[in-house]
């Protein structure tokens, strides 16, 4: 780079938006990112750690000397920090406790204490709150002796004398209302958020009713601290990441930037996982080498009887565990759903048979080939739905994410019934 | 339902959160349903529809009476409005014209002069203005007059004299700030969203700067409505749900709860497109039978190659879709791009071929079967790996959604590579 280019650049970095930078280190290859990062000023790199996702943002760190980091930190929220902190080796983990205010080590012992996922880690515990028997009037003047309010405070958290949560006061009402008018008179009586609630209840809930702020409490209902709409966003995006790359057993953090090795290295496993599934499926062939050695047709028809029950079973497998995911699915439905499922099975089954038989008729002129290819179809399609929909519940069941192993199991199913099932009946009426 | 329970029943359904009720009406299969819909109050109507997915909304609304209608659009926003309501029958569109008062008629007229899927058809026009040369004391006043601000109100956008757009009035700073400075010293001068800016667009400046609301804006810079985060939210999660679900060949609209009838027409098609790909690879092992018939273990092993191939490519797919969604990929690390995932293929490629190759040998004892399956699974993994970052972008390009065909393509690639270089090679070394 040019001096000159250097200086505009720098002066760039200084005044760009943290979420558009960390947009822009992410969709850089780690070599360049690391050098666009060393120039960015000291004082834009907390709040654009707090927007890169969690690979990209350790990949930063671990370039940055500890009192650098800590100096980055120090800026940070303390529920951010919460987020990233036990990542940190030990040595720079102590640097920072012994650094930070006691003020902010305290909030960050607050949300350390709850587990991982869960409302309590997530919490920011900057909230703004007033009491439930005061003037809009008091209110006013008490927002007047503050510089600035947190953000996506769109209201102000309302307790009672003795602490415990009552509802929230919209800025909305106080702007609007009487200032004579009692806090109580005019605040929402909203749920709030327990902090043992797990990070999904917390998504389903900002999207129930689609807020931009919530109050979390304790198990006594005392106000402890509030969740606001940009993490249950993220939450959001993380988790529909994970049901959409964990189908193929990619991490959520996967970096499509990431190094060549590390890539590798993740995926490799996934690959290892179904090839254990694709020699079960060879297995089941290997039992019938006879009947493909008579009617090598079979051969060539055999894929289209597990791919079309791969299709099938994959869409009702893809409904299911996003049904689930949207807590549609209970124990009132269940039934219900499976016997729709099963329903549309056989009918795309019997449509589907009738179709593939005829072409198998065309192509082979054997009438005794088309009929077993035909009930194999359905019985495929039929097993597929059911697997579908039975895979993941049973995975719910056993705490196991049903996004992450849900295909593998489905295509396992449906390649071993497809074979199984085509090449089966095949020798018992064909030979 | 007792007397008793049906009161009961109605006294719930008028103080439940309409986001919740929305919530229960989607996870009921059709007919109850409907039977619960029946008995929401009017009052709750408008406010539930607008909560509701496409299919769900439209399957309510098609049992309603036009005048029933008419009165639950009523009370809509026009920009609620202008989303469905192209989807009425003719007569229900004249009749709600008719009935509409003519404020909101005007604004359901502008919303509905942009297109589908830009900001100026999402935007509302319930938007609180301020001018920039007033001083917070003449806000505070103004303010007052209102009876309450629009939902997710955590600003008042800023204009000029003649109506140009210029920044944002944070709530917040209202509040806090001296009540004699001037608007234009303390708003946020935060960009505004293009009218004709597509919806994706919206949901990436919502996400990049984690907003509540933004300023629409025409050609000109004058200020024409808002986005707020609940309609960005929205769009977001009917991307991503169009991701994961078109994979499957399935509408993100598509309704688990939908009747078997609609739902068998709905995936009965991909799995047509499907057959025609099975059939394509099908087709290519018709062209070895020769070979199959005289090496019955080729068609033992053969579904391992196509099998290994599809997983990979999916993997590299699936990122790239991800990345494209999330403006990642672009002209100047494509290419950076293409040559990682090709080398993840060929380190994945040579390791895996190894494994297979011994396995293989393992069972039949034959060097030549070992050697032909692993030069077939480093090729399969490498065109899996160019596929995967080709076949998005090319689709792209062409304007077609990567999110819906690329699986198919993909898979159909990897099956007629997988199956004919195997095969292909096998004819070529081993007879």
């Amino acid at each position: 780079l040019q001096e000159q280019e250097y200086e505009q650049l720098r002066t760039l970095l200084e005044v760009i938006h943290p979420g558009q930078l960390a947009d822009i280190l992410e969709a850089m290859p780690p070599k360049k990112r690391m050098q666009l990062w060393m120039l960015v000023p000291e004082s834009q790199e907390a709040e654009t750690l707090s927007f890169l996702h969690d690979e990209v943002r350790n990949s930063l760190i671990i370039t940055m000397k500890p009192d650098e980091l800590v100096a980055a930190v120090e800026q940070m929220d303390a529920n951010d920090l919460a987020y990233i902190f036990e990542e940190f080796p030990e040595h720079v983990r102590q640097s920072i406790e012994e650094k930070l205010p006691d003020e902010i080590l305290e909030r960050l012992e607050t949300n350390l204490s709850f587990e991982e996922g869960t409302a309590g880690r997530l919490m920011s515990q900057d909230v703004i709150t007033v009491r439930n028997d005061v003037t809009l009037e008091v209110v006013l003047r008490y927002l007047q002796l503050h510089e600035e309010l947190p953000d996506y405070t769109d209201g102000l958290m309302v307790i009672d004398r003795a602490g415990f949560y009552q509802g929230k006061l919209l800025l909305n009402k106080v702007l609007t209302h009487n200032r004579e008018i009692l806090v109580k008179d005019v605040m929402e009586k909203q749920q709030a958020i327990l902090a043992t609630d797990d990070e999904h209840a917390v998504t389903l809930f900002f999207e129930q009713f689609h807020l931009v702020s919530a109050a979390v409490v304790d198990l006594n209902n005392r106000l402890i601290g509030r969740i606001t709409m940009d993490d249950a966003m993220e939450i959001l995006r993380a988790e529909t990441d994970r049901t959409l790359l964990g189908r193929d057993g990619l991490d959520e953090e996967e970096d499509l930037f990431a190094p060549v090795i590390s890539s590798t290295k993740r995926r490799t496993v996934w690959l290892g996982i179904n090839l254990i599934t694709a020699f079960l499926a060879a297995w089941v062939i290997g039992i019938y080498t006879d009947t493909l050695d008579k009617i090598v047709a079979l051969a060539v028809l055999m894929p289209v009887v597990a791919s079309m029950g791969g299709i099938a079973g994959s869409q009702t497998l893809t409904l299911t565990i996003r049904g689930l995911a949207l807590d549609q699915i209970t124990s009132g439905n269940r039934f219900w759903l499976a016997r729709k499922e099963i329903f549309i099975g056989i009918l795309n089954g019997l449509l589907w048979a009738v179709v593939i038989a005829v072409m198998a008729w065309l192509w082979f002129q054997n009438i005794g080939i088309s009929m077993v290819i035909a009930a194999a179809i359905i019985i495929n399609l039929v097993a597929a739905a059911a697997s579908g929909i039975a895979i993941p519940l049973i995975l719910q069941r056993m705490h196991i994410d049903p996004a992450l192993s849900g295909a593998v199991i489905l295509t396992t199913v449906t390649d071993v019934v497809g074979f199984m099932s085509f090449l089966g009946l095949a020798t018992y009426f064909l030979l």
